[in-house]
């Protein structure tokens, strides 16, 4: 059974002084992220799980200037799975009006239930969309190697680091109406590669996950680096396999 | 009858600790918007609309660097309305001096009385600019689809939020040689295209408008993606509507 | 004859709390400068002339590190124009040391002494010199018109600001391998184009200058805004002059 | 023999109150590089060395956020050259847990040993990769000339400044698997090349050094340039030597 919170119990979920706290990590990262172009428009986000609780960012406000008491908490506890269109048990924190949840909550705990991620980075990022373009309409995934980046890019998101030579492999799902009816697409592309390390969705962007904050961050620059690599290749006519 | 101020009341217009006070967010909003290459060489701006009266910033500036008290304050009253090459009823600021009122304020008053927008956004971005010269010659509008940007932006500019799958429209009107001779072909567009958000001016930017400051902005970033997005299909022959 | 100063004196030249003040100015312009990629590698800088001196980066150094007592001070009076390759006769700043003159210096004066210019802004942007390599080779200048941004840019540098629908011309000169060698290209450029607002400087950079740091600074953001569009117009085969 | 440290005393290698203490500025650095796109995904770094020891940041962490109590301090005695695989004798800093040495130390060492280098950088930027995959797979360096960037550029990275009209040439080197085995490579090639003053490694980035750290910014800074404008002018048929 989830944990009850007190009012203040509740507050203090989101509240502290300690820059690494994920309600102030939060904050600080939606900014960064605005600067390299993911989040503009109110898009993507990032969460995180830490002990028994997941921090989300709310649905359709500028992620450059979130405050830690916008920030939502949602338990972990599997009773509490978020399921596509339904209410949430958010935990209820006084402070908080007026905010929305985002749609993007199931598609976070695909990477969390799935990957045991303890972060998940969705961003619009140009270079995932114009990749996405870029491709064969018909291509199932995004295949690269021999890149110095793939080093920063681990099996599965959360095992073992990639070698320079070994091909990653990003599959590429088509999108939907509602943010929320990708969860099952997504999750079926998760079990399909299970050594995807993120999943782009087709002229929407990607979501990137992570054993810790860090680790998605890292991860999630390392990607868009080669997500924009590719495109300059492609453009050129350099093949994204080998190194010929 | 329009209201009149006292000096001091004039004065108070333009001076808060609130950081989301008008005078404060314009300046605040136009450094933001010069690190994105909207507002170089003094061009673009924002306006803010709130109770009886619209807050503009200054023409000729540099827009990063603009202070409080170089904001103009006009009354919204409809008998104020500002024709071109008129002189407005401006509330007299008494520190404020040796500025020039913007040529683009009848434009602004478009999309406030014609939509009853909260706030309107001038940018000389270059995406929009090269996406107007990527066209053809004759194209009334830019026309997109099946991006997931397009979801951040409202029918009208202030209506319903479009859905991935729908065309997105902007109409394209040419410049003239005095920003205020946009005036008449604004309205005229923005009247033909009642869901357009927003108006493209050949070789020149954008105007785009919403509700709230937030909601321009919002909409500024996602359109601004979506013409750099374009810009990109273009050259790379990629169809700008459906999914193929 | 030029003004003598007392060590007190000469060093008040760079100190001030005024963050208006050119030694001031000059440092926080340039860190700007480097944000937009004008200045990297301690190439390109800014002088303003304020009363009878002219205030002047040193050379060599990382030009967004730059503190006011770096900065150079040379009277501005005939009798020390500064002759390519002679002594100058900066005005002795007691604390600083180890710091070499700049060898833009008779090039900033060219803007000085032929259109009596306030500011001179040199910077190496990417988009000037890739303009330089696109046009032809033998092309003398670069023309562009019927651009909103050709409206923040003045006659001359310093008269009336041109119209949309005019045609602005920016004269382009070759490099040389010294550059206090450019002095007589670029004064023989300026004497031959008496309207231009600029100097391109092929596989270099561009020379800008208006009657303020503010207009310099406004007219090399205009330029360079045009520089960038022009570059991206003759790629796309699109006409810089006319608007078809 | 090297000498030995007091816990007091290797503590306080890392912690200085001056922002140009190697310790300090490694940290500033890196979150300038981290904003040019050199060091994202944890890539990329710089190493000082200064009197008897170098200073080096720490692998797989945010660059731009590290600390100085993150900094590792090795002795620059020539018995402690650092072998590819082998364990370094890294100074004991109480404070510092967890965290991993660089796997580019042997390579920063190339720099201090053979050209005697205060300094050394390591970018992963995308004009350095994009670079070594535009040019013929057999090409052996990247050469350019008539560039006035190329004026930054020290013969060697650590003597004379370049011409303008002179050629500039960088070797190319293959990448491997694990960073370490790039020593002997970049070694041979810094043996063959003793006038270049940076080793590109293909797929992967660059290594650039300098008698001091603002050298070795400069340069970085001048050829990250030189790549960006190579890069264009390859895709633009424009030769890379010459003044045509």
């Amino acid at each position: 059974m989830a944990k009850t919170y007190t009012p203040e119990e509740a507050e203090a979920l989101v509240h502290s002084h300690d820059p690494e706290h994920p309600a102030n990590l939060i904050c600080d990262l939606c900014r960064e992220f605005y600067k390299l172009g993911w989040v503009t428009g109110t898009g993507g986000g990032i969460s995180i799980r830490k002990d028994d609780v997941v921090y989300l960012a709310p649905s359709g406000v500028q992620k450059e200037r979130i405050k830690p008491e916008h920030i939502f908490v949602l338990p972990f506890a599997q009773s509490s799975v978020p399921k596509p269109g339904s209410k949430r048990d958010f935990i209820r924190i006084p402070s908080k009006k007026g905010l929305n949840e985002s749609q993007c909550t199931p598609l976070f705990w695909n990477a969390f239930t799935m990957r045991e991620a303890g972060a998940c980075i969705h961003t619009h990022s140009q270079h995932a969309v114009l990749l996405t373009l870029l491709l064969p309409r018909d291509a199932p995934s995004f295949r690269i190697s021999h890149q110095e980046m793939i080093k920063g890019v681990r099996l599965g998101g959360v095992g073992k680091t990639l070698k320079f030579f070994e091909t990653l492999e990003v599959p590429i799902i088509d999108n939907t109406a509602f943010e929320e009816d990708l969860t099952e697409g997504m999750a079926a592309a998760m079990a399909r590669y299970p050594d995807a390390p993120a999943i782009l969705v087709r002229r929407h962007g990607v979501y990137v996950w992570g054993n810790t904050w860090e680790q998605a961050k890292t991860q999630a620059e390392c990607l868009d680096y080669l997500f924009e690599i590719a495109c300059k290749m492609i453009q050129n006519k350099i093949p994204l396999e080998g190194d010929t």
